[in-house]
């Protein structure tokens, strides 16, 4: 049987010793645990951040992987932690929404059963006291039922407005990327039809030039409009920062307006 | 036999490529070795940060694991290079004291065996050259014995002062994590002993108005005292940075007084 | 038989979900390769450090580990995919030359099959949807001339002008490490044959004073050259930034004189 492989994803940073003690924690329960890092550098406590992330990265995985999230402005209060079943991926989270949006019906327990966990447990440090040894144990074959009861109800993120009408799509900026491309919640398809030949997009009211099919289309430096790798509308300056060039972040109004033919 | 877990801590950043050369060099030693890295991002040359890191990380790992510490100020001049035994653990470090802090009472190792060494030895990159392979080696099942004699002596880092009085208690920030939280050298029972019900705290002068249990009891952007995952008096800014909003970094000092009552 | 090794090498930073999907991909392909980072802070697009941190990372490592590198300014555009055997080492890397000054006769195939490719594959990550999967595939023992024709014509980075005549070396700067230290592209033993015992350094006209066998033989703060571990010339400030102090980047001219005798 190959070894369990457990990924990582946190907003802990790299310089703090907080990564490694979940490492620690998880190789104490099992040595046989196969970590893997996804990222530590979601923004601190970003949980939006979060969500991108995960929906953009846990459906690659292959099914028995089993990932923790520690992203946890809520630790020590009463929110809870979780144990979530969805579409074939297994995931320890914070109850704070940053996974609801991965597509999928999800069954959902909440870590009830202290036998799991380290004593004492921290207050301010759930991923290592709670998360870490719970992903150990399952790992060595724990039946999920073991970890809690099954609950019907859990926080979900307000989804960002997103107005997809026949002739104007309006959306927001949702990520920037480490490029400083300008990744919206409009999705791809929208924009095809509606701009297939024409369509004029604007960013918090700064209009993007052209449409292109990927970055190297453009003139370097220049401003371009695509679909990208996510399939949803982007906007990006071919080998620079769209984000530093338009002064634009996540929440940046996006707008596709369909050009008089 | 599960493979062996080699851990990585360095201040090499990941932009240069000295973290790769030392993955390349174990594992051509040991094909099977499992690496870890625990962090790449101790600021340059900073044995202090990196002495606090491994205090937070090491107790967590497993004993069998094999932790290579490359944060090395003196490479190429006469500092020795150890392999230490503490409480189970077993480290490759330069010695620079970063690893004296560790609970447990140290069997160790001066590296004088050149036989386990990459040659020609570089005169300013001994972490690929000598102490990678022989991490390489360990891993293998060399005997410690093979490394070099027993040592006595070895360099200690001065501690940080700190004054747990009855009345008031005088420490220093002594780490300052990802999230700006300002970790002090006051340990968590002092602090409750004299602050449990009230007790007065500043940090270079600056009053630290509020007490709390975990960040998330604080309004976000408030100034509060607790007890951190590392059981010591930490001052916090909830869900924002205590280090920037203070403009207060390691050395700040930190008193905790009693109020009159 | 060990698990397959496959090594990361990109641009993407972590902050991102890329990276993440990558070894998503592979391991839904391959469920023992075992994921090693090199590196995800290359800077964006920069084919020049790419070409430096290969050149200097993947030596180390054993013959039977695969890279896959993702620097790729050119995504979607006519540049090929190619796979690389190269002295032993294994590559998958776009066609544009940020392998070729590794060491070696090169067997290189272009990526062709795309029965070995995530479909429907996007315009503007090829790293996901070709490279990782390409990757899986080979670590299952997939023959490499299934990917692809052999092709003798590929992408070549221009080298940096290097001049080593019997009194004077001139180079440039071609790597600023994470220390800032700048890394020439004048060989170490060309600056020991030349400055054996004299010769004057100057950066951008600026002279750097002594010269040194390794950094802990300055003064703190003051400024040096030595031939550093990956056998060129470098400028260095001992415990901190010759780049910081120097105002001096990559491409920066570098001088060595013999001084009259």
């Amino acid at each position: 049987m190959p070894d369990p492989i457990i990924t990582l994803t946190t907003d802990f940073g790299e310089d703090s010793p907080y990564v490694a003690a979940l490492k620690g924690v998880v190789l104490g329960i099992n040595r046989q645990a196969r970590l893997l890092d996804l990222s530590h550098q979601i923004p601190p406590q970003d949980l939006r951040h979060a969500a991108f992330f995960l929906l953009t990265a846990i459906p690659y995985f292959p099914p028995e992987a089993l990932h923790v999230i520690v992203v946890d402005p809520g630790v020590g209060m009463e929110r809870a932690l979780l144990y979530v079943e969805i579409d074939g991926h297994r995931l320890l989270v914070p109850d704070n929404g940053c996974w609801t949006e991965l597509p999928g019906r999800p069954t959902v327990r909440r870590l009830e059963e202290p036998r799991y966990w380290r004593q004492p447990v921290s207050a301010t440090f759930h991923g290592r006291d709670i998360l870490a040894p719970v992903a150990g144990h399952l790992s060595l074959g724990l039946d999920p039922a073991q970890l809690g009861p099954l609950v019907t109800d859990w926080v979900r993120l307000p989804g960002r407005p997103v107005d997809l009408a026949k002739d104007a799509l309006r959306g927001e900026v949702i990520f920037v990327d480490h490029y400083g491309n300008l990744i919206t919640n409009i999705p791809g398809n929208a924009f095809r039809t509606l701009a297939g030949g024409s369509g004029r997009v604007t960013v918090e009211g700064q209009v993007v030039p052209r449409r292109v099919r990927t970055y190297g289309e453009a003139t370097p430096g220049s401003l371009v409009a695509l679909v990208g790798s996510s399939e949803r509308l982007e906007i990006a300056v071919a080998q620079g920062s769209a984000a530093r060039q338009l002064g634009v972040g996540v929440g940046g109004r996006v707008e596709v307006v369909a050009e008089a033919s």
